[in-house]
């Protein structure tokens, strides 16, 4: 069940396998000095060389596990079999299938790197020509009539194996919302009481059926404060629980995963992020969050688990298994699934997918999110989680239309959105850097005090202490219909609840500020509703007060006489709206994500003019949504697509233009394998030779390692045998020009007439996507979007004249951007967290303090809530959970922390702009 | 108001202008034998050069009104005036403007060609960069101490100006929507009876406030034969006065619009399409062919008067006057704004606009078109034509939920959709095809003649008789709460009615056929909704009639016992959405339509069911709806997104690889004239010479013929001047590499040390895209859909060895089609048209003899309703209206219909694969 790529490596035999084939079989010869210097005669100081550099983990001369049985059994089909003629030709293309299947196989393990859309587009078409063939031959051999039932139904069943999937992973996204919704009740009912019938019954099943009054459900005492202690003790326990379990098993599991998401489906790979692990974790930890009363939500969370199910189930699946470009098309599918099933909204799941997600939306893919969205949400259905037969999770019916005098207070409701979600990015932004410098190491201990800090401050609060979908729902009601919650519509109380629903806005603001980004499974979307609606409620009561003190006001004109006019849910519904749109910065989705909630359909033109306004001030006041400024914040290599610049340069100021190339004939493989481990770029240009520097061709990283030790291996290559990029070993002729030679293939090298030349014509890409340097920046910005090559080749009159990855066009936009907007107070903000994690350090020690005395009565051993020890952040005092991991958090714990930031990190301490 | 580019081209001074520069001031020297031979030495025969040939229409060597004093006006700004040295620059400057102005001007006359998105970008950021040094410029003045007032006005006005457009745009689309309603609501009813207290009301504002009864509304007569005869001939009159319109003013207003908007929109020029008149027409004419009782909807039309709307206000704008690209962005939107006025539906209109419209739908559009439909829709409903208060078209709202039996009708119902979809498509394709090859003489009689037998077959049906978006609301209604029309609920009147919309949607369907594409504003939405609608309703009657039959049985076990359990409005609402579906192949947009009409929110999943099922079954039998299929047979110039090839060839296989290229150094201005005067490709491209082929740039045909023409009048330059394309004269060092000079500049040409040299280099693009000749033909059709340059050069190290379109590329697809499935009966299918028209002749023939009867007997004179005279229908026998449309007509008459389908022409033939 689980996904392969996230077993250990250490447990994996293909990994071993290929790590193995690194220790040459030839006995190794010591480089000479520089091969590349030589070849590279042209370029001035080699220390200035960029180029892309691999960010994979595993050191390639580290691993030594060598199994020579296993090597063996998987390349038998090597050419070395006596060749009959009859035969050859299969051998051939087995060959040719075992090779491609091979260098997959080791892409899939190669963390931290982006995959080229290009070559795997590539692969596809010949993927289908291959099979197309296939078919006709399966023709030919029917004599014309038809093809035998057995390639059709294979046919059919290539054809449709993306439905197959997108069924599938509906279904279990369906299956494990429905399970997360029923386990996340019980969680939240059982923190404030419990049910004398059957324990495992959430309140409302307890009082199924129950005409008033419920006598089973029981408090779990009649004195508030002992209930209190209960609320906060299972409020730490949840939390402990969910953020030990996301620390031991699945670093990845925590936060909201969103903003990682969004770069998978760039075509960033992350090893194990979306693995069965952090799949089960996931789902194991997201209830446990929300229950512990956190300021979290369910639905980044959601989409997480989501997308994980879909790398899943699409990993059995050969089409994907091979094609990490076709995989995208799922994700993104299951991610709209997982919005789908959290809102109970398909249609706005596909939408958000579509507006946040994807950076690339075909119509295939939505029409696939479409699919899985429906799948998904009809099996949550059909299990009926919440015995209501709805899916409209807050279904409201407003009585009265809404009249244009009230446009007025929709602007203030927008504008309010906009600003919380620009104050809530930055100062988030601010904390979660402050928490990578200072809190890293203690995640559980944090998840934990957080927990219990929201619970004491939210408990006497009767907006927040309730969980937060029940509080909205709440506030979405009209008060006419008999619906009423403590008063709210009570008209002695009105200033009451102003004030209140007033503290429950800046309280839960701040609470959202400090827990997103926690170390349990966290979203943002629910909280920022609440926060929302609570204000917008109170704006509506304020203005139904005004109404009532002045109903013969000419503003008021459009009201009827004598009747209510104004009904407070519908602002507390635009203000849900206008707080998620704030965070967001998506605006068609909210809309259509609100009217799936709640069926409000009449409300349909304020919404928009809320979103609209929220959407207007939010772009004035920050740059992007949170998902976009924390994959900003944590220097990812995606290019925003909303994002439009104008930098006026060509690409040839941005290229690297001293970069190691190969030439085309001559090469010899010591030389090439010095070259190879002497840098980490991911990949080469073939140029026919170091002074004319026309180029040929381009050679990803993994198929020359590939390439080399196949040489090495199966012909016993020595060290001085020269290695041919070209077919012909002189160059290719004009002839090619016109043949119909598909541009990428891997074919088998071929030891022609001397076993001294090796072959690797078969390994290059010819056709690397190319510009000229006088090409603007932008453009060539526009191709890595749309396209989606890993490098773009600089070449001019035919020459290799330099290379441009998607990191170096970041660099020069994170460049121009320093230089535009020069950060100050750097230093202060420093000085600023310094003097805050004094304080906490200060404060810990106090409670600490507190408690070892509260231990030492008690007489509680093992130290398992041991407090912060007085130590400076990095002297590393880390307690338990690491070592436990099984060696699974092993790999992928600091990944996103460390490596990708190379290059980027001062973004980290401009966290806050 | 109008557009400039609706005026005539005989009245419109800007382009009399620029043909008149066509008449070089140097006496015309005869060309010397095909120079372009020599230069293309090693390109074997001539005769095959393919390359872009442009479609423009005016012939350039055929203008001959020659105005001096314009031309000079204009050209003022020319390097002869006395050069000052502080001045110089300022001067050089303006010129480029002027130049870029220039050319700008008469990129936007030249109709059937594409826009290059690649370069368009490149302009804008030029714009952008130019403005931003302003600014610099504006900072320095101003010491430092911020931008002036002005400055920051301007500043804040460029910025906004997009939404500036967007708002009016929006606005104007939402009154004209308001106008719209009202007109046609009244011109409907007109056709029943009129008002007795001011005629200019329709029947809901005469018996306004009525409670029972309406005394003030009359029927023509009590007498229903009289009433019938009535009801036709105002459908006649109706339909006459909208064809004549179309036909006198805007040929184009004809139809729905929607696939060629498609095609404008990915890129397309179109003279005329979206002009004012276009505008006015479609809007007058709307209104009568819809209430003429044809069977044509008013969404597709609306989609063409609010692009129109958006295209004409947006020629007002700088911004958009120069970047066609740009006003792709505004037309998007508009389209957005469109379907949302015509449904109420905003979100929805969104939405298709992105599935339908847009091939490339970027997020600042998505947030321009939730804009621009926003305000549409405010307008409309602050407007509120109907007086309801509510957007909402036909709101609904069933008491009951769907039950998980039901599922299995909404399948009939979902295929029902597929099936209708793929029937009307072929078969309206067949009528087209026919239409085109008889019927293009006689539009009006066509229409006259549609809506007379409409009106005779409709009348005595109780769902045909009324018009669609009535009948669809009485369809959509439940039977509960005292909503019934006619019986419909009435359980003795069950098979009656069954029978009933049976044939109405029998009927319904085969006129919709005949009806779309004729000569009047029509769309296809509404009819098929009005179609599905009534499907379902008889499917929905059915198994209310079986489960009244089987109250009992365990399939409907789900259902209460002793009460109403099925709905057929739901079902009638379920059948307009399939059907919706099935013709156009939209999914997400359809379902939120649907409910933005309805606010049918409890049926969401049956809703994504139904359209699930009828997407699947449509691909099943159709390939793409009926917009994409129209484009197809028109043979526009468009690459479906949608569509996924996989050739396996090379693009060498597919480029045009005898090409004239044009050496850049020392080529004659009279060679370079003749080259350009002997050929219409659309540019051409540099090479270093005419041996080495070194590929140095390109420069399109509208550039090359305005320098030409700028050197000879300015300049007076002799024939045997040389022409220089490179900078420097001898080729672009490697020093440019890392100069920033930006891609595309327009500047004066200098006339260098001696007059005889003509620099050319500031026109050519220097940095064309190019790609290697073994690029898969995928990779670069991709290229084109996702980048859009109007021609791709291949390149094979430095050398130019050919040039690929769009074109190219379907003419290749089109090819491999053609081999996939051969195409039999191309020869049967003439037969039978013959025989069709041979038929109309005959009867139309009949009628004419029985009208003359009439004729002579009324003394009716004029012979203003001449029917089909007896001759071929090649031989012209037009009736009036063509002559009196001021020459509006003349130039975009036969635009479609003759010159795009010259290569492609043999899809019309195929019209009903």
């Amino acid at each position: 069940m689980f996904a392969p790529n996230s077993i250990s490596p250490s447990i994996n035999p293909v990994r071993r396998k290929l790590q193995a084939r690194k220790l040459p079989n030839v006995p190794h010869i010591p480089c000479p000095r520089r091969p590349h210097d030589e070849m590279n005669r042209r370029s001035g100081s080699t220390s200035e060389t960029r180029q892309t550099q691999t960010q994979t983990r595993h050191q390639p001369t580290h691993s030594s596990s060598f199994t020579p049985s296993l090597r063996r059994r998987n390349t038998s089909v090597s050419l070395r079999s006596d060749p009959e003629q009859a035969n050859a030709e299969a051998t051939a293309a087995s060959a040719e299938h075992v090779i491609h299947e091979e260098i997959a196989e080791i892409k899939r393990y190669e963390d931290f790197t982006t995959i080229d859309w290009v070559q795997d587009a590539a692969r596809e078409q010949l993927r289908r020509r291959a099979r197309r063939k296939e078919r006709a031959g399966v023709w030919e051999r029917a004599d014309g009539r038809g093809l035998s039932w057995r390639g059709k139904v294979s046919e059919a069943y290539d054809a449709g194996q993306a439905w197959i999937v997108v069924t599938l992973v509906g279904a279990a996204i369906g299956l494990n919302a429905a399970f997360l919704n029923i386990v996340t009740e019980w969680l939240s009912d059982i923190k404030l009481g419990h049910c004398t019938t059957a324990f495992y019954l959430n309140e409302n099943f307890c009082c199924w059926g129950a005409e008033s009054g419920c006598p089973e459900w029981k408090r779990w005492s009649g004195f508030w404060p002992i209930n209190y202690v209960f609320y906060i003790l299972f409020a730490a326990l949840f939390s402990l629980t969910a953020a030990t379990l996301v620390k031991s098993f699945a670093p990845y599991a925590a936060g909201s995963g969103i903003s990682e998401i969004k770069c998978i489906i760039a075509g960033f790979v992350m090893k194990g992020f979306l693995g069965a692990w952090t799949l089960v974790i996931k789902s194991i930890g997201l209830p446990l969050a929300i229950a512990s009363g956190l300021s979290v939500g369910k639905e980044g969370p959601s989409v997480h688990y989501a997308v994980c199910t879909g790398n899943v189930i699409s990993r059995f699946f050969d089409k994907y298994r091979r094609n990490a470009a076709k995989t995208r098309e799922i994700l993104s599918a299951s991610a709209a699934a997982g919005v789908g099933v959290a809102f109970g909204s398909p249609i706005g799941g596909v939408l958000f997918s579509l507006e946040e997600m994807s950076n690339y939306f075909p119509l295939k893919t939505m029409w696939r999110s479409y699919f899985c969205a429906l799948v998904a949400t009809a099996v949550l259905a059909a299990m009926n989680p919440f015995r209501t037969g709805q899916l409209v999770m807050f279904q409201v019916k407003y009585d009265r239309s809404w009249h244009f005098f009230e446009i007025l207070f929709y602007l203030i409701i927008g504008a309010f959105g906009g600003l919380y979600g620009a104050f809530v990015i930055k100062w988030n932004l601010r904390v979660q850097a402050f928490r990578k410098k200072y809190l890293a190491k203690y995640p559980i201990l944090e998840s934990v005090t957080l927990a219990v800090i929201t619970a004491m401050i939210c408990y006497p609060n009767m907006f927040l202490r309730i969980d937060m979908t029940e509080s909205m729902e709440i506030l979405f009601l009209e008060c006419e219909g008999g619906h009423d919650y403590d008063e709210l519509c009570d008209h002695q109380n009105r200033w009451h609840m102003i004030i209140s629903l007033a503290i429950a806005t800046v309280v839960r603001t701040l609470l959202v500020i400090i827990s997103f980004g926690c170390k349990v499974p966290a979203g943002i979307f629910v909280p920022s509703m609440a926060i929302g609606a609570s204000f917008g409620r109170m704006v509506g009561i304020f203005v139904q007060h005004l109404h009532e003190s002045f109903p013969s006001s000419a503003f008021f004109a459009a009201c009827e006489p004598d009747g209510p006019c104004i009904t407070p849910g519908t602002y507390a519904f635009l203000g849900a709206a206008a707080a998620l749109s704030g965070i967001m910065h998506i605006t068609v989705s909210v809309v259509v994500i609100m009217f799936e909630l709640t069926g409000a359909l009449t409300y349909i033109l304020p919404t928009m003019i809320v979103v609209g306004v929220t959407k207007a001030v939010g772009e004035r006041f920050g740059h992007g949504g949170i998902a976009d400024r924390t994959i900003w914040f944590n220097g990812f290599p995606f290019l925003d697509n909303k994002e439009e610049h104008t930098f006026g340069v060509p690409v040839s100021q941005v290229m690297a233009s001293h970069i190691i190339s190969l030439p085309a004939t001559g090469l010899e493989l010591r030389a090439l394998e010095c070259i190879v481990n002497e840098n980490q770029y991911q990949g080469y240009p073939i140029v026919e030779d170091a002074n004319s520097k026309t180029l040929i061709g381009y050679i990803g990283r993994t198929e020359l390692r590939y390439a080399i030790d196949r040489a090495k291996r199966d012909q016993l290559a020595p060290g001085h045998a020269k290695c041919y990029f070209t077919a012909s070993g002189t160059g290719v002729d004009s002839r090619t020009l016109s043949s119909s030679i598909p541009a990428v293939t891997f074919d088998t090298m071929s030891a022609t007439s001397s076993s001294l030349r090796i072959d690797l014509s078969k390994f290059i890409d010819p056709t690397p996507l190319t510009v000229h340097p006088r090409l603007p920046l932008e453009t060539v910005m526009e191709l890595f979007k749309k396209m989606g090559p890993r490098v773009i080749l600089i070449e001019y009159r035919g020459r290799l004249t330099g290379l441009v990855t998607v990191k170096d066009c970041l660099k020069y936009q994170f460049k121009v951007e320093a230089h535009e907007n020069p950060q100050q107070g750097s230093g202060l903000l420093d000085e600023r967290q310094e003097m805050v994690w004094s304080v906490i350090r200060k404060t810990a020690g106090w409670v600490d303090g507190k408690l070892n005395w509260v231990r030492k009565r008690l007489r509680i051993g093992g130290g398992d809530i041991r407090l912060l020890s007085p130590v400076s952040p990095g002297s590393g005092a880390e307690d338990g959970g690491r070592d436990a991991g099984l060696g699974r958090g092993r790999d992928s714990d600091e990944g996103v922390d460390v490596d990708v930031e190379v290059e980027l990190e001062e973004r980290g301490r401009r966290g806050g702009r």
